[in-house]
């Protein structure tokens, strides 16, 4: 794995040009790590800035066998005023801990959480790339690290953050294919939560859609398969007019912030947000639709194949677009040069 | 984490009898581990047995963030002739293959699998447990051990093989509670492989029947809710005079090894035998209903709670009880006491 400066390399000198096109793992200086025992919880536990390596784990952990494992992801933005910026970490924190009730570990409080996501960010203060050329993505991590032989919950807990300076997700706009056949999540299952178990069962979904040519598969509910859910790995919204609509937190979605702030931006400029089922047929008749996630910002969907059949949605830049407008208002404020009224960013250098 | 006996010391001086009602983890001398890059599989792989103890991995590994990992189970049993055997090892070969293809995964051979799990068990032969007392349980692992930022299959693969000697999985009978709410699999899912995401999202399940005096919960298909489908760790069989069913594999129902050597041996010894689906009336109207697995090997159930109400079997030794019967025969073969003219047992020492 590529370390793209050395210790002692001045930022300056690394051609972060080449960056805004990589969404791949680099390592950096630091990680944090924070442990605890599953009856003390983080209650107690003191986290450490640690030198970015491996980590050493028991073959039987709990997150290696029975996959008990969350993870977060969140941004640190580099603004033209050469500031550092977080956005909405305490949202991160939240759906932690709600993801860890689910799984039935421990999870660190929401101040241990955002000062650990601080931490790490200034540790690594030099791999967060000049503003527009890419953003430090920060990955707090949550494993049943301890040895369990039967499955159930590990009786130690890691909790680590590691840091990585990322480009775009996408490049471009998204194709996608609608799988009728494999599910992201199901009714009582952990589609709500960031539950790393999410994720490897769609893989193959994934892989298929890329091999055709697709950006990724967009999924349908288990339980009718009428309604849209999500993308492997974001929300998504659909315009139509002034109304724009994605799909509710029925407990299969996972309630991203960049959803939930593109919601409140939404109403906030005047448009009509509902939150509600979407049957495929209304995604296929929509204006213009667009997904959002951390690592995707908020992303334009050029087309949507469903059946074979494949419907084209306008993504130029031309035409102020609802994607368009609201996803510059989201980047304006994340680097600083929309003035934050809601609160929303956090300075930390 | 406890190891049983030091390097020195022989296997005659510990007091196995301690083992017999335990089910942790415990360390051994030796763990079998081989990688692979994504392109290569395991075609070129060798592997090798290392001193046991824990691994180094990356923080950005498949299977810490996506959950991109398998496991299977399997036993060296020792005799009352003093050899070794294991029960059927290309099965668990087989099904790795199957839920490496699901988990977008290479996997190793049969050959590769069956010869690996031989050396572990010959590396860690002093921890087979004297007949009666206990078995070394091995677990291969099948993880995506190398980094990838994004969620997708990882560029690297680590197999790997521990070995732990166990007693008793399940103290007695099983207690279960019917959860309606909570699923573990469903249509297109990874119900049918052993993905390690098919665990802890059943894992609250599991904590909640457990608190209320359970043993376990007992899972219904998501689709109608009406049909029985497994516990969290086992198959399951209902008994009605001479019939014996089991619920089909049907995409949702983990293909177990012991299953399928119930199912021949019950068919062998003049039983009928239907996989097909079964409505949790007919449970409770069972006149007996029992667990299989390699963990739980054949337990009886002595009660299900559905809805509030409990329905207890017998499950009292005396009485020629089909369950008593068939367990009687499988761990026959499997310790060597019953001729096995199957050619289920291989005899490694």
């Amino acid at each position: 794995m590529e370390k793209i400066m050395e210790s002692g390399e001045n930022r300056n000198s690394y051609n972060w040009d080449r960056l805004r096109t990589e969404y791949n793992p680099m390592a950096t200086d630091y990680m944090y790590v924070m442990t605890c025992s599953r009856e003390d919880t983080f209650k107690h536990s003191q986290g450490n800035l640690t030198p970015y390596g491996n980590i050493q784990i028991s073959p039987f952990a709990g997150i290696l066998n029975y996959g008990q494992g969350l993870f977060e992801g969140l941004k640190a933005y580099r603004g033209e005023d050469n500031q550092i910026r977080l956005f909405r970490p305490e949202l991160n924190a939240l759906r932690m801990q709600r993801g860890a009730e689910r799984l039935c570990m421990p999870a660190p409080s929401v101040d241990q959480f955002v000062e650990a996501v601080k931490q790490t960010a200034l540790a690594n203060k030099r791999w967060v790339p000049p503003a527009g050329k890419g953003t430090l993505y920060l990955r707090p991590l949550l494993m049943g690290s301890g040895p369990t032989l039967g499955p159930g919950p590990a009786p130690e807990y890691t909790f680590l953050i590691y840091a990585c300076p990322v480009g775009t997700y996408i490049k471009g706009a998204l194709n996608y294919v609608v799988d009728e056949k494999v599910h992201r999540a199901m009714r009582g299952g952990t589609g709500n939560v960031k539950s790393i178990s999410n994720y490897s069962p769609v893989f193959k979904s994934s892989s298929e859609a890329k091999g055709k040519g697709f950006s990724d598969a967009l999924f349908l509910d288990a339980d009718t398969g009428k309604f849209i859910e999500e993308g492997s790995t974001c929300n998504i919204f659909v315009a139509k007019g002034n109304l724009i609509s994605t799909p509710p937190l029925n407990g299969n979605i996972l309630p991203g912030n960049t959803r939930k702030s593109i919601i409140e931006i939404a109403t906030d400029n005047g448009y009509q947000v509902e939150e509600r089922p979407i049957t495929v047929e209304e995604l296929l008749d929509a204006d213009e639709a667009f997904c959002t996630g951390t690592a995707i910002v908020v992303t334009p969907i050029s087309s949507v194949t469903y059946r074979g059949n494949r419907v084209e949605y306008t993504t130029k830049a031309e035409g102020a677009t609802i994607f368009k407008k609201l996803s510059e208002i989201l980047i304006g404020i994340q680097s600083g040069v929309i003035e934050d009224k809601k609160g929303w960013t956090i300075k930390i250098a």
